[in-house]
């Protein structure tokens, strides 16, 4: 028997001295994170006060009870009762059932009717059928990618079944380091935006936070091929943890998998589908500008596949000696500060992730509070001492005020922007600004991945802040729908017709100008100076968006050493409207810190230019009097 | 053909172009660190001015011309000529032919007759004969050490000539990597001392320097478990460097050889000499003790056989991109710091090794003057602020009294001491005050490996101070043959007949009584008030020694938690007289700092104690104004 087998024996045993007498355990077995208990009595479990809190406080392990196949209703049977019971205006679509695991999956368009009141028709589908249903919402806007993740998974669930079972052991293997420290090797994203990527590593455990790109520095990705990143073999990681979507912090997660790797990646449900959906674009956009790509999209979907989805506030296992909880950090959809609790109370590392402090129209500001934290790792991508930004009140009087000039002179509004998140933010100022008159009404284009982004976000409300997830929900005036907001699907002609037509707000990727469709833009609007371009975001160091935001008004697009060179002048205005960053700006990062609580003894700041986390590091140190670090890539820190 | 083969190729064009038409080259090949020339013609060009000088410009490299096989006179008719040839007096002991590379090794105890007047006696044999001859000295005091090593070598001459070829080629692959940085990694030696261990790192090549145990700290060996280490194989280090013998820094490096490595060491000749004597120790003292090694003599030897001996101030590619040069340490006989020059002038970095800063009876002070150095790693044994040290004349003086003290109590004079280096330093100081009669002449018993490590110092006088030097080589006045100097050569009976019989001076190992005969001498003369034990080194943290010193008068002996532990009250007195350390004190750490050239912009303060490695980091910050680190073991600096 294997000493995997025999901790479970005991477990079991542990699980049947903690239950009442007259309930049956079938078997115990690990899933991922989670214990996961069979039993005939499933129901009975569910309906008494107190039996799952006390096995989860008393194994110290997040516990999943499931029926034994014995206790199902036979699929066919249990369809049509379940229909019965829920009430048709819930907009029941399909029903999954998993015979695997018991669960049956409710998707619907209003899943709290599916619900009921206090969890009432749950409980009675559940009586009645012995499945344990979960209830999935549909999304209030068609997405092509939440969709396809979510038939993947079904389709694989075989597979995952298989992946959960092993990573279970692998967080549930006993202890064997008689050795403790706690390190940081920072492989990427120290001293440069991009290419996040940093090793956290206890003598029992690795963990891989992030494995980004670089925008505008093609090629330079994390330091993967160093020996204390990979050369004990791919997976002498434990696990992967991604903050968020973006490329920067997910763009090469997929090449671990070409590399072997098999274990797990943390992240949220909605970082999941939107990571799906950029890295697939990574691809694209690579395949259209004739480079090799680093990967194929067989690894996006292994990634997908070996992804495990945590909601923010779970505290859960992911190596036998650190637990990992997630935090809304307001950047975008799904985005995380990411706490990791190491040993029983050891040492508690926070990674900032990309964060913004204050609530913006979309999302809830970020988390600071934490039950301990000694070291944060924190961005500082506006950590520059002048990198104070107007409050975003300000920034849409001042974005209002270009769109109505622009307008006067019959121009068109080019809006680079990220697809996910400041879009969203964009489309909500848009679309208010339109509402109320403050602008006039015009087509907002969305070209790129734009729209999708858009849809996944309308799919996990929850995630949204609170207002917002009102009006998607229940108000039925998702903002999101107003009929300004159109798709570009026609291809150059589209833009051609778009561009030859009248006065128009176009929002399109890249963000940064290093690729996609607002280089089809720039060709068709660029040489006109009745037209706008209106940066709203980042640009990087070393982006065709940082060089135009700095004046220059001969641009190459295109590779711009090779044959497809291709030089224009660009005449249209350029304004930059600060303020709607997805990032903290450096008093939201000051204040990040002062209100952290507890406050950290270690402060490591990165992702941010060299001057901007050096003069961040400096401010915190002189500021609160912690100790403040600016690394280098390819450092090792040892924090006990 | 290979990579290498066709760089030999282009090398012997190279070296065609460059020699006299006159001149045949047969081949080229790389051994180690040089390249070899093979030529029918090698007299020919040791005679005429500047060919190899010009050779080593050109093509950057150490050469070593030889002679072809048909350019040799046979071995019978060239030992006759040879023996002719050299004076009676020069006291040839042996010949030795090596045929593949046409060296003929002499051993003699008076090199200088055999060299002659500016070489005129070898010129005159390597015309008469063919054969390259190079001088060996027969050590004026037998050392079985060096002849073991030196007949094992002789043994083992066709594995060290392929051991070198593959060296050779590795040095001299082509480099591939595009990016640059340079990086240490801690794996021992940090906030402590014992277990010296770091890596120093570029994207092309990767070398450990040092490989120690940590005295009194039984298990607490370097961090080779950690991915940055050997993850990537044994073979993903270039090369091993040993600043000098001593356990804390060598004892560990045959364990590399357990685990496969089969690359170079590189150190000085006499410090290949001292390790064996003291890694076999090691196994025979972890025998006695009960604890299973953690290598075999198998491994100590192949280290033995890998090892490529350099002499001070020889600059030498050791990797594609590192060239190693060692300097005099002072601290003892072999003693290097180790000038590592990265790329072409990229980056410089210092390890002090241990160091003395002032001149001693036994050697020349350290050295600390290079072409360039960016930055220094520093051993901070005394580098506490209150680790000011007397100056050995006072030091001198008080031992002394001590131990006309003690004669006066008719008691016994017990001195632990490292059996190389204090122990010749303090024989230099014994003889000495006994030829002047400072002190009564009376027995010294040498215990333990100390009269073999005497041996050992005498057969490489030209690393010993020069006046030493001469006294013995010359003046036939060796001091380390006065014969009050007595073996311990007869077990416990001999030690207990000493201890019951007149006053005596004992010098034994170990040098912190962490076990050896010390441990013996204790039982038999701890009890007694009227005997004294003087403390004259460094007693690390943990160790006995440190016990004894601080006033602990309940000792144990042995294993303390084994059934073997066995307590004694120590009655005897107990005297430290600093002053005779090997290590520089905090005022000579500074100095060596301050007047070091050029000045380092960075220093890393390693080999002490927490507050010894923080407080001098803190001074030499202060007083001039460099960057300076007090590094944890397991972290990784980027210096470039």
């Amino acid at each position: 028997m294997s000493t995997a087998d025999e901790a479970l024996e005991k477990i079991k045993a542990q699980v049947e001295a903690e239950t009442p007498e007259d309930i049956t355990i079938s078997s115990v077995t690990f899933e991922g994170p989670e214990l996961v208990i069979y039993t005939p009595d499933a129901r009975e479990i569910a309906n008494r006060d107190g039996i799952v809190r006390n096995l989860a406080q008393t194994l110290r392990k997040r516990i999943n009870v499931r029926p034994t196949p014995d206790a199902l209703v036979p699929q066919a049977e249990a369809e049509a009762r379940i229909q019965e019971t829920i009430p048709e205006d819930a907009g029941v679509q399909n029903l999954d059932f998993d015979s695997t695991t018991g669960e049956v999956f409710i998707e619907a368009e209003k899943p709290g009717r599916v619900i009921g009141r206090h969890g009432e028709t749950l409980d009675q589908i559940a009586a009645s059928v012995g499945w344990t249903p979960e209830v999935v919402r549909t999304p209030p806007m068609e997405s092509s990618t939440v969709s396809n993740v979510r038939n993947f998974l079904k389709q694989e669930r075989d597979d995952r079944r298989d992946i959960l079972e092993r990573v279970g052991r692998q967080i549930n293997r006993p202890m064997t380091a008689d050795d403790d420290w706690v390190r940081l090797t920072t492989l990427g994203c120290c001293r440069e935006v991009g290419r996040a990527s940093f090793i956290l590593s206890t003598p029992e455990s690795r963990i891989l936070v992030d494995c980004g790109d670089k925008p505008g520095a093609k090629g330079e990705v994390p330091y993967l091929q160093v020996p204390e990143a990979l050369a004990a073999g791919p997976n002498s990681i434990d696990a992967v943890v991604l903050t968020h979507a973006h490329l920067d912090h997910s763009a090469l997660i997929p090449i671990l998998f070409k590399y072997g790797y098999d274990g797990p990646i943390y992240t949220t449900a909605p970082t999941r589908d939107l990571m799906g959906l950029l890295q697939l674009d990574y691809l694209d956009v690579a395949a259209k500008e004739g480079r090799a790509p680093p990967y194929e999209s067989q690894q996006v979907r292994d990634a997908l596949k070996h992804t495990i989805p945590l909601d923010f506030g779970n505290v859960t296992d992911i190596a036998p000696d650190i637990k990992l909880t997630m935090h809304n950090a307001g950047h975008i959809l799904g985005s995380a500060v990411c706490h990791f609790h190491i040993g029983e109370g050891r040492y508690n590392v926070a990674f900032s992730g990309d964060i913004h402090y204050k609530d913006t129209r979309l999302l809830d500001g970020a988390v600071n509070d934490f039950p301990r934290v000694e070291t944060l790792i924190l961005e500082s991508t506006y950590g520059g001492k002048n990198d104070y930004q107007t409050d975003q009140a300000d920034s849409e009087r001042v974005l209002k005020r270009v769109i109505n000039e622009a307008q006067e002179e019959e121009g068109h509004i080019l809006i680079p922007a990220f697809a996910v998140g400041r879009s969203q933010e964009l489309m909500l100022v848009l679309e208010e600004a339109m509402r109320k008159d403050e602008i006039p009404t015009m087509p907002v284009y969305l070209d790129g991945m734009i729209r999708e982004a858009t849809a996944i976000h309308t799919a996990y409300p929850e995630y949204l802040r609170e207002s917002l997830r009102n009006r998607i929900l229940y108000d039925d005036e998702n903002p999101f729908l107003a009929e300004q907001f159109q798709q570009v699907d026609g291809g150059e002609e589209m833009r051609q017709d778009i561009a030859d037509g009248d006065p128009a707000i176009i929002l399109t990727t890249s963000g940064m100008v290093t690729g996609g469709p607002v280089m089809s833009w720039l060709r068709l609007l660029g040489s006109d100076p009745d037209n706008t371009m209106v940066f709203v975001g980042y640009q990087a160091e070393g982006t065709l968006g940082r060089q135009i935001q700095r004046g220059q008004d001969e641009i190459s697009l295109g590779d711009s050493s090779g044959p497809r060179a291709e030089r224009m002048s660009l005449n249209m205005a350029v304004e930059t409207v600060d303020g709607f960053s997805g990032h903290a700006d450096r008093q939201g990062l000051e204040t990040f810190v002062e209100t952290m609580h507890p406050r950290p003894e270690k402060v490591l700041c990165v992702h941010g230019d060299e001057s901007s986390t050096n003069q961040l590091s400096s401010a915190l140190y002189q500021n609160f009097n912690m100790r403040t670090f600016n690394p280098k890539n390819l450092e090792t820190f040892r924090f006990v």
